[in-house]
């Protein structure tokens, strides 16, 4: 089993990098914060006697050489960028227990016929960044690397440029990289394995997503000489199309979820009527059916509601996956690796996102979860324990290693 | 009468300094703008012989001497400063139609017994620092200085600092100015004078405004992962507290209005469910007693609503004033003045909050306005014709003049 107190130190001496206010982390892509964090993950690589890797979206491979020179990598990882008020685990714990794994597999003196390489996935949070996920996008063909470049932060700020701003783009061809299999361990982010007091997730599928970004708009004008009736306010307008956002999501429940957690309205002054009103829906679930359903409902509730009050309403999306079902192979790796080391363990469906939905489309993939307390994530609050993260870490090693073949 | 082109010429130049981005002005307060617009107004107040006079809140006060050395001065006058969107007339007409009433009496070489000083407001429109019409009200005794100093912008930068950063910080006691009377030109910003066809309106009241910021704190959770029931969504409780907004000033049409211009929400990230909002409601109404059932009926509404969500909310009071009854014989001297000019005029309450609203309480006070396009204010948009803006100034040269005394 790998070293628990190693992998804890490490998260530790990371979550040091980009802290946040409360506790948790601001170390969002492609800050000079991610490109700290980058030159220490890539410094204990280095040690643990790993080559680095990096290709032109800024993603990093830390790779073991294995015995067999003809045979493909088994590859691990998730991500080291952060949400601006974002935990120390979410995404961290994936990369550094593919460190510690590697760590283990030197300590014990083993070598695999395939290589094992631990990935650092570019820009996963998507906050800075829209969509997330987008450097393992790019890798798996979903998106153009020039349309990725080209997306803008809130301050117009390009993600090609503040890629080569903070020194991170590589030569190597991003997606050329051929994977026997991919592994990634996560914090669960929900609330069901702490609820249920088991120690691990087998991820089976995870949910799709959709981000609608929603722009509303009407009028600026004086908040206090302008006739009620003469209004197009487009921050009621808004607020309007938020509550049919509980509305839709709720009328699938329990098997879909829905919020708005960007919204902007202009020009944001206490005595101007919002003329415009710029916000991302989120709506996801395990069914395709059921998204497809959300989305068409939200842009005829938003039309109905535009049109009764005089004003326009646009749709753009701006990020989302179909649901995804993971390798049945890799699953069964992950599980036979949790029984063996007798862990508790039970299917799970991915509520978020994760790299390993875009990898599942170009390789065999699979998940493992640990829990997370009270399921809180995209908070600084955002806890695990050591023992939490060992048995994930655990799992990882073993389905790897497994996976790796000795 | 005054001279429209020079009115009009002045009025296009100021509108040079701070541009907006669609064709009218950004010149915030205590900006880089703001320090040049007053520079230009000193300049052309000092080309027309008067002297400047600068108080520790930023107010200037340019002084034409009367002929009477015991006579208090008559003031006129308004703000340079703008929205953020803001337009070329809103506040400026005022200032610039005092200037040229005194341009007006230098080419006609007339001497009032009265003093005349035309006055620039520092920080009338209140966007950047709350609240609205600061200076006039520390010079009406309504705040205290320290407390107007204390103020700070979004990003946290102080009126006092700001203030003394761009050099208009004068020594002049704030306050300690006896005034015989002072009169404000301003657009309307509201739709009714040009609606009937009116050349001027003879401001009698001006309406009562309350500002209340809500602050709603639920928690960060990430979107994906936290299920529907756990959520603490602070910007869905948001949404259904503005629709309540809404609901409550319609309840009192047409005697009162209600919206929300700024609405922030916190972390702001897509695939964050917001753990906090902050947004400011503003209440209007020439009724007092309305205004205070508006907001005990927003403080009732949001209560339940975060109550039955699980969420806190909190209140804080950034603005507000009570409805005003302006000096029946400053409204005379307007009213009089249209008559003996054949300007059509109708008496009309003042939908926005103004300095003339805070002077009120300590001269006899009294506004005119003229029409702008569409009602419309606090837009780039904002437009009024060379003719309105003679007709306003006409009828504030002739007051001011019967009022200072030939
Ligand atoms: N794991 C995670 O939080 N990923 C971000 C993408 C998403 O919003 O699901
Ligand atoms: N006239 C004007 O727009 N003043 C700003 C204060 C207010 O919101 O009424």
């Amino acid at each position: 089993t790998i070293n628990a107190d190693r992998l804890w130190d490490s998260l530790m001496e990371m979550a040091k990098i980009g802290p946040g206010v409360a506790g948790g982390n601001n170390r969002q892509t492609l800050t000079d914060a991610d490109g700290e964090g980058r030159a220490l993950f890539q410094r204990w690589c280095e040690e643990a006697g790993c080559t680095m890797g990096l290709d032109t979206m800024g993603n990093m491979f830390a790779r073991r050489e294995g015995t067999d020179p003809d045979a493909l990598p088994v590859y691990v990882g998730s991500h080291l960028d952060t949400q601006p008020t974002g935990g120390k685990y979410d995404g961290v714990l994936g990369v550094l227990g593919g460190l510690e794994l590697i760590r283990t597999l030197n300590d014990l003196d083993i070598k695999t016929k395939h290589p094992i390489v631990v990935t650092n996935w570019t820009n996963e949070e998507g906050t800075r960044f829209a969509p997330a996920m987008l450097s393992s996008g790019v890798f798996a063909g979903v998106h153009e690397q020039d349309w990725a470049y080209a997306r803008e932060d809130a301050e117009g700020k390009s993600f090609g440029d503040e890629l080569v701003r903070i020194g991170w783009k590589g030569d190597e061809e991003v997606g050329a990289r051929k994977m026997h299999a991919f592994f990634e361990l996560h914090i669960e982010q929900g609330p069901i394995l702490e609820a249920e007091g088991v120690d691990v997730g087998v991820v089976t599928h995870g949910q799709g997503l959709s981000w609608t970004q929603v722009t509303v708009t009407g009028k600026d004008a004086h908040t206090g000489s302008t006739p009620m009736p003469m209004r197009k306010n487009a921050g009621l307008a808004m607020a309007r199309i938020l509550e049919k956002v509980e509305e839709i999501a709720l009328s699938h429940a329990p098997h879909a979820v829905g919020a708005a957690g960007h919204i902007d309205v202009y020009p944001n002054s206490r005595n101007v009527i919002p003329g415009k009103a710029v916000f991302t829906v989120d709506f996801r679930s395990p069914e395709l059916a059921v998204i497809r359903d959300m989305e068409a409902r939200l842009k005829a509730a938003a039309e109905e509601i535009c049109t009764h009050m005089g004003l326009e309403v646009d749709f753009e999306k701006v990020g989302g996956f179909d649901p995804v079902d993971f390798d049945e192979g890799c699953v069964a790796a992950i599980r036979n690796a949790a029984e063996r080391l007798g862990y508790s363990h039970r299917n799970i469906i991915s509520g978020a996102g994760h790299d390993a939905c875009w990898i599942n489309r170009v390789a065999p993939t699979a998940m493992v979860m640990c829990p997370c307390v009270d399921g809180l994530s995209h908070n600084e609050a955002e806890e695990i324990s050591k023992d939490w993260a060992k048995a994930g870490a655990d799992v990882l090693f073993h389905a790897v290693v497994e996976t790796a073949e000795i």
